[in-house]
């Protein structure tokens, strides 16, 4: 449907549900049979559908100020779609509730929109349907389903004598957030990393190949994501800080602000890599060793408890 | 896991967000491969996906006051089942995200589950994992996913010869609003059914066999959500404002507020009821023909324009 030009100080009651609705513009795959607009979208799939939400809340998971709507939008989709690439799985499907105050300007959720349907595009995936409602405050919802070409690779697999291995940006987004905390802007690539999260979505579907025994995406913290692996598997994961890649952004934003930049490596979350589990022969290609399942239960590093904040604790 | 029993006034921030999760407890059918606890769930399905997400919001889809937990678990269940039953198909699982202020009863929180889970199950859905996290105010978003025996019926197919039927409750929970928003508690059965719609989840399918045309769901209301299958189909839908049912109940809240109870029926929504289009011959049991489509577009009530209100705005 042709639109008029968006006026430019347009809000959401200016606008309307469908006025905003008929405004997005999301490309369709292959795999979609019936994209948006009818009571519910059809997906064309084979045998198994992995899905999985994420609800994103302003103030808690991202603030307007501190990023883009459209870099928000790719946020919050990437987080769902990691959830995914965990499980070993393709993301082929998306839908996405937006709450919103009607003061909020429609090109914000337009371009919010936008970002999202990048994001989906980068795993593969389309934005099929959605649902728009007003909410005292801009509340996102993401649900992504995918397929699963290979068994999906669970938190319980791991064994005893297993390496724990890590895929992906790690630290980055919390040395972002600890900037943007103190009310400065740079350095602009933690800034960036904290509004954008680059998951190796294709490394889920690689470690399922090479046989992981266990994966999960780091989230919440690396610590505490890795705690549920331990817990799931019956497994103590000790993590060895030497192999931790502690990259130059975290070592000049830690000497800035006075903390120790490992902290960000261990309880960070958001940039949402992948860490899976192998036997030790098995560990794929651009998969980073950072330690070993021994026996025992929950996460050390070093060998001795982790007593630094172990990730985001969500009340 | 067995659990602690929970503190009489436990609230999320009191148990956090797993002491929360944990305590949930949603049956998984056969058809659930992998269910709640991972990064995603995973779902034995055959050669579609039919998806939909619906998000609601206190204050505007729900009020804490009005409904107990279990029934706005019930309600925004049903709002998202409803939606895969227009399209012919078959819920099949459900994931659903929570947002809540940390001050929120613990045990509201397990209210709201288990009623989601109660209505999931009447659909013969299961839910198979979600996501909580902190915002001002209570926000579910339930997407749910099914499968399609038949081809997907659209808003799209209706042709101008076909009768439009209408099956289940319409207009009930217009009239418990009504009587809500005046301030009062009765009659119960109005306030019972604005709390708690009751969808025919089977209806859906049963009118795919039947051959329908096109089909909707009523959630905003019957002039505005049948002017959404009059759009989609080309066609002029009018409606016969003598075949409507109007229940004993709406005339006694009409005449107790000195409203014209057709206004509930024609103007409210929440009750989501059926509504699709057949060949004259085709109309199957249970279904109460209400009007027909002719040439032309937009809605019409006994050939006239409608100059109620025809439906909900979501800003």
């Amino acid at each position: 449907m042709t639109q008029p030009p968006l006026p430019r100080d347009a809000t959401l009651a200016d606008i309307g549900e469908f006025g905003l609705i008929s405004r997005f513009n999301f490309p369709q795959s292959d795999a979609v049979f019936l994209g948006p607009g009818d009571d519910a979208a059809v997906v064309r799939t084979r045998s198994h559908v992995v899905v999985s939400v994420d609800m994103a809340v302003e103030g808690r998971h991202f603030r307007r100020d501190w990023a883009s709507a459209h870099d928000i939008g790719r946020e919050v989709a990437a987080a769902a779609l990691a959830d995914i690439a965990a499980m070993g799985g393709v993301a082929h499907s998306m839908v996405v509730a937006l709450g919103a105050p009607p003061t909020l300007s429609a090109q914000w959720a337009l371009d919010l929109a936008a970002g999202i349907g990048e994001e989906a595009g980068l795993a593969g995936a389309s934005v099929v349907g959605g649902d728009v409602t007003q909410a005292s405050q801009v509340v996102i919802s993401v649900t992504v389903m995918g397929g699963c070409e290979l068994a999906p690779v669970t938190r319980a697999g791991a064994r005893v004598g297993d390496v724990v291995a890590l895929r992906g940006r790690q630290g980055w987004a919390a040395a972002g957030l600890a900037v943007l905390s103190r009310g400065f802007r740079s350095p602009r690539a933690a800034v960036a990393a904290y509004a954008r999260a680059e998951p190796p979505y294709e490394a889920g579907l690689q470690a399922a190949h090479a046989g992981a025994t266990a994966m999960i995406d780091i989230s919440d913290g690396l610590v505490s994501d890795l705690g549920h692996i331990a817990e799931a598997s019956g497994v103590c994961i000790d993590i060895d800080s030497a192999l931790l890649s502690v990259d130059d952004i975290l070592e000049s934003v830690g000497a800035a602000l006075g903390i120790a930049p490992l902290t960000f490596v261990l309880g960070g979350g958001d940039d949402h890599p992948l860490a899976a589990c192998f036997a030790h022969s098995d560990v794929p290609e651009g998969w980073v060793v950072i330690g070993r399942c021994v026996a025992g239960a929950g996460v050390l590093v070093d060998g001795a408890q982790y007593d630094g904040a172990a990730g985001f604790t969500h009340f």
